[in-house]
């Protein structure tokens, strides 16, 4: 959620009943402190951090954010183990995000409160092993007996209801709130994000670093790159620097990396996140409903 | 199901409750002749065929299911236009296996009684969309009005449950079967699906057609190849011809191609068909109670 989570949709969220997160890993310290400091302004309910552990400033974000008191912080791209103590020394919950059974082991053994399951169809990074959703949290529930958010093609209530049916218990959201009205996302983004289709991502820089992007030009040109066997290092110099800022922060579609997952071929109106948690719950409700009236199999 | 899906298999399955099908895949029409006629004695409830249509002998396997007098036929790799009528004309069911919105609408407007949707998570052959089935299912059935039968990922009676929430209609189950007693495949092969775990199969292949495989060594060799950027003919040439029968059919486990899906790491135990279908019905119900004692959300 870099470029999209800043305090506005951390604060809608919460304000709305979820809880929101502020994204560290697109702010420096000090970028982070006011929107910290905003946050607080515009919610009084919990929110929370999430801090990517391989980018070059975690420690001094880990540092603000104890000083900041905030209570929640969710952790990824990392060794679990690196802050988990020092956060819950202080009195922070600590949630790790995972995206198969390797990870989410290492996460229980360093003691976190929760970790967040993600699956293939998640945007951004992930994993190698490209485990989806539906088998990713069974598969953990049967290893791990801390709290699993479920995340990763959940873009509905109904999809919300699911994951809960496959032993989650609770979820994640990302793309639905990074095309959302408070994202701090380019509306250039967010329009990519609406006319997302099937097959409109893909997870591509397997050998780098997977990612999943909307198949723009960039795409194209890196995904070729890939195909044509070229090497880290060749790869890594058509990446160069700076290119999901770009493009999903300064709104150049075609040369930016426009990270977002598979639901967003669901996804067809930049909404309020009042809206979208509304309808989140209504849809809940509604699958809630249909199931209670299924028989049972004999 | 190729080479997992005789009439030992097929009429287990109709004989514990579901519907058996006969995988005509991997069978001249005089081997296809005989699995009918085993599986006709074998049980007296119904069971299917499926057809992959871009076989050679499709027009052949055609005639004689309907001569044979099989109810119902599943469909797949190829046009759903191409024997659908002639298929209804004579009174059967028929059903086509989509993996993306494209062919989705295809097969509807085809007027095929049902759809198999089948998510990046499966076994065998895929889409190149690799859309998973927590999105693929509520995606179709947002533009399909006929029933969806949902694949891919499916090893639980949880999960059963999950992607009904989701929309299917019913569930078609391919892993958990192929590595059952009933399974026509090498007891090799079977031992290699319950030994693959998380990250153990991996869609290749994905410029010749996309192929879920466990990652033995021919699926290295072959991996290699694409991730050098060797081009189709290269790749055709290290693949050579028979290698799903040598692996799944012969237990040749290093140079065949062993086609199994994601939740192959969840098979733990080679089990008959009864009690494979019986654990997923009183997985199912199980789903169905605790979802009961969920709350609403409010």
């Amino acid at each position: 959620m870099i470029w999209c989570s800043g305090w506005e949709l951390a604060s809608a969220v919460s304000n709305a009943g979820g809880l929101g997160l502020i994204g560290a890993g697109s702010m420096t310290p000090e970028v982070l402190q006011i929107h910290i400091k905003k946050c607080k302004v515009a919610t009084n309910k919990p929110f929370g951090v999430n801090v990517p552990l391989l980018y070059s400033q975690s420690d001094e974000i880990i540092e603000l954010i104890i000083r900041e008191g905030i209570k929640i912080v969710f952790t990824s791209a990392g060794n679990p183990a690196k802050y988990t103590s020092i956060l819950k020394e202080n009195g922070i919950k600590v949630v790790h995000v995972v995206a198969n059974k390797k990870f989410a082991l290492k996460a229980a053994e360093a003691r976190v409160d929760a970790i967040v399951a993600e699956g293939f169809e998640a945007g951004g990074h992930n994993a190698v092993e490209e485990t989806t959703t539906m088998v990713l949290i069974p598969m953990l529930k049967e290893i791990i007996n801390i709290p699993i958010i479920a995340a990763g093609g959940i873009g509905s209530g109904q999809a919300m209801y699911a994951v809960m049916a496959l032993g989650a218990d609770g979820v994640q959201i990302g793309s639905l709130f990074a095309g959302s009205i408070e994202s701090s996302a380019h509306e250039n983004f967010k329009k990519a994000i609406i006319e997302s289709d099937d097959g409109g991502t893909y997870l591509t820089l397997k050998k780098l670093g997977p990612v999943r992007l909307i198949r723009n030009e960039f795409f194209n040109r890196i995904h070729n790159a890939v195909m044509e066997g070229k090497n880290n290092e060749e790869l890594s110099e058509i990446l160069g620097r700076g290119r999901p800022k770009l493009g999903m922060f300064e709104g150049n579609i075609d040369e930016g990396e426009l990270e977002i997952g598979q639901i967003s071929a669901m996804v067809k109106e930049i909404l309020p996140v009042h809206r979208i948690i509304n309808d989140l719950i209504i849809g809940f409700n509604h699958t809630s409903d249909k199931m209670r009236r299924m028989n049972k199999v004999k």
